[in-house]
């Protein structure tokens, strides 16, 4: 049977030139970067230049880049370690409703130590209204988080005109990239975020390496203490094979990003045009322009995602009903309540998000198999046979 | 020129048999774990094979085993996780004076935290008095933590019998195992340990990954927050191939421990004796016999650890003067003085540390250049020329 991987979000394959540089650092190259002897020095060199073809990539300095194991654990060093640092100041910070669970999980961890949180909410597609965000800022205020493009719906945020509300009240801004990074043309200082987080797994790099970019000057109490590596921000021998795929994966993007995205938006457009014609009750989630290129998300009504899934990778084709951090713990995800679906809507969920391999057949191949799949499932759901109507949306 | 690799402990070259079984997770299999299609079953399993052999080479369930991207992070996710987890009870916690930087820079920060922290000293050896440890528990005390092996002396502590008392007054026992795991037969029952910490980049395994051994029912709250990765105890998608790669090695560990003891040893005991003979005012640091069997130390009077590794360098010698974690900051040794040696003795460290292909040629190679090199260092030294005498000591 033939696989089709629309799952980008769970993460891409990697591209041959990207391994062909990590090789060298899983095979041969042992030394560790931070020894004083010529083993050392290759390492050291391969860190650097990865450092800075990801500075690169988003317009960065590389001084500003720190290494982490993951988005997110880039995630939890900044929101707490940004929190940590600046708490004499206050102890107030705003979230989005939809930000992903490295944030909202940090803030729970963060609010048992006395630290307050506001959730700003979003419209029906997902947006945060930065007017909002200027509401929700007080006195206390040290952080506001709003994730650039959210994985289980596609939303590209107004990133720069929170950044610049958040600046004119003296507050930080954080913003979680990790589903925008290698397709949205990123520049930190447009942008005006403070801190950013980034990981190599949807942008055909390594799965095991992220980063977080942190502007000059901001202050951060590590999440990983202990040794000098990445100037004492960030302990523990490091991934340098995976630095170095992430590094490739990074000039491969800024290469290729206006063609592959050309490319995935056809697919992502033709997805989101064909779709909800040929089933009824299927609703596109998150906004239809405003979204991540490769990005398309539904709700099927009457019908869990995981029951979905699982028909659908009967047939060869891999997609998620939202994000991998989430994926088994089958709860109503929180971005689809946040955006005011029903609890019954939001178990629907579907994603389908491209590969710059995929092709347009393999989407009519969906569409030919995916229909009877959901005739099927909703004829065994109760939910569908108390006909359950559009109000409940 | 030759290159001579004497320092195991900054990190091992990976077998071939370990990169062959990561290869296939680096290149093809890019499915995430978590998903619930197929492209994520054999990462999944791939991850569940290695946390199996990675248990078996401790003496664990595997489902005691959670995933890390490095020793260091498994240090402050024990450190911090426990200390939150079980805070209602004690907010004491007691640490050897000489634990790794990752351990103690955990302390700082939770000491901010109105932690209070204890240490432990040690005696010449580097040895920490079991019943020193009992006269630091108190009613608030809820954790101790005391290295299995210290890599810049290489003493072996005690283990059994500090974690016996621990238990007799039912405090959590932690010990950092990364310097002895793969070379030390490592039971965690018989050493009663509630939690350890692993690392794959001195056993001969890949860089960018480690573990934590938690002890069935010990509570802790993850250092990493937000998905469901590690029972939801360790958030961020997982680094595969790099997990692979330590299952293998703990595999092969397992096979060639004894085998390749007795090659190290056999290397430990040349230089340890031999070198000293050649070099006046040169000393074994750490206990001569109950030491890891790769690691050999020594403080080199009137001399700075850093000449003598940039020195050695140019003649193709690899060596470190303490531990990769700060190897760059060019401070005296806590672990040293901790010992009870000065600061100018202190400085004065280097460790030899093998790996299994080195040969008794290379130690007669270094002992033929090496003296030169402490007599032309030793001549340009202000404290040689003040002749600085033992009593300095």
């Amino acid at each position: 049977m033939k696989q089709i991987y629309f799952d980008a979000i769970a993460g891409t394959p990697i591209y041959p030139e990207v391994w062909r540089e990590m090789e060298p650092f899983i095979k041969n190259e042992f030394g560790n970067p931070q020894s004083l002897h010529s083993f050392g020095e290759g390492p050291r060199a391969a860190i650097e230049k990865a450092r800075e073809r990801i500075a690169k990539l988003i317009g960065a300095n590389k001084e500003e880049i720190y290494f982490t194991s993951s988005g997110s654990e880039a995630n939890n060093f900044a929101i707490k370690g940004l929190a940590f640092a600046y708490q004499n100041k206050g102890k107030h910070i705003i979230l989005s409703s939809i930000e992903h669970q490295s944030i909202l999980n940090s803030a729970k961890f963060l609010e048992k130590l006395g630290f307050k949180f506001s959730y700003v909410p979003v419209d029906k597609y997902g947006i945060v209204d930065p007017d909002d965000v200027r509401k929700f800022i007080n006195k206390e205020t040290i952080l506001v988080s709003v994730m650039l493009a959210n994985s289980e719906i596609g939303t590209i945020q107004p990133i720069e005109e929170i950044a610049r509300i958040c600046h004119e009240r003296d507050v930080l801004f954080h913003t979680d990239a990790v589903g925008g990074i290698g397709y949205l043309p990123i520049d930190v200082s447009k942008l005006g975020v403070d801190s950013m987080s980034l990981s190599a797994t949807q942008m055909y790099g390594p799965k095991g390496v992220g980063a977080l970019y942190l502007r000059k000057g901001t202050r951060i109490i590590p999440l990983i203490h202990g040794g000098i590596q990445e100037e004492g921000k960030r302990a523990g021998t490091e991934n340098v094979a995976g630095i170095v795929g992430f590094g490739k994966a990074a000039e491969l993007a800024l290469e290729k990003m206006e063609d592959r995205n050309k490319k995935l938006i056809r697919l992502r457009d033709k997805i989101i045009a064909e779709f909800p014609q040929k089933v009824e009750n299927v609703y596109l989630t998150g906004h239809p322009k405003k979204r991540l290129p490769y990005h398309s998300s539904f709700c099927v009504e009457y019908i869990e995602g995981e029951a979905m899934l699982l028909s659908l990778n009967m047939k060869g084709i891999a997609a998620s009903s939202g994000s991998a951090c989430t994926s088994r713990t089958l709860k109503a995800s929180h971005v689809l309540l946040a955006m005011g679906y029903s609890h019954a809507l939001a178990q629907g969920s579907i994603v389908f998000s491209f590969i710059e391999d995929n092709k347009e057949e393999e989407i009519d191949y969906l569409l030919e198999v995916f229909p009877p799949i959901i005739k099927r499932l909703r004829e065994m759901s109760p939910l569908y046979n108390k006909q359950i109507t559009k109000e409940d949306r």
